[in-house]
């Protein structure tokens, strides 16, 4: 079992959802491995056609699992492309933006 | 591995977040037991302030498990008392509200 369940909620641009879905269905595998290697399991990302995207990830330390992607090359490379494709990130990338929601209630 | 890892999103209203938290901290057993028969595994409900609640479930047939739990009796309770709690359900429970999101991205 993880120590934490995570979930959180970004905003795609509605003009850039077909590009956000189309850049999912073919992740890069560096990025793929990056992320394993830094302990992110069963992630899954879901669109809505608004461009509400919801992230789901199990993970020992979320704040630890994010700060080894933030000292890979490629999540930088990543990071860096998908930027433009979200709403009001601010001067953030978009994994800078994540907030974790509070989880309410689990069953196994 | 589950056949189907499903996310929704309802709203809860403001001012029925705290009750709506409190009621999900105390989910009666029997209602826990009826989930778990009915298919419905690695269950998590996230709550946010504002009252976005978000569900995460995986299951093998999403659509079955969902008429598995209508068939009981302890469901309709348990909707009926969460019912007031949603904003804008029209004349629906919050379970014939559920609109699964599409995955577009997963990495075991």
């Amino acid at each position: 079992m993880p120590d934490q369940r995570v979930c959180f909620v970004l905003q795609v641009r509605p003009e850039a959802v077909e590009e956000y879905r189309a850049r999912h269905a073919a992740v890069w595998s560096e990025m793929r491995a990056a992320l394993a290697r830094a302990g992110w399991r069963n992630y899954s990302i879901f669109l809505r056609d608004d461009g509400m995207m919801i992230g789901y990830v199990e993970t020992d330390d979320f704040a630890a699992a994010q700060a080894r992607m933030r000292e890979t090359e490629v999540n930088a490379r990543w990071q860096a492309e998908m930027a433009p494709l979200f709403a009001s990130l601010g001067a953030a990338q978009p994994d800078q933006a994540v907030t974790p929601i509070p989880e309410i209630f689990h069953l196994d």
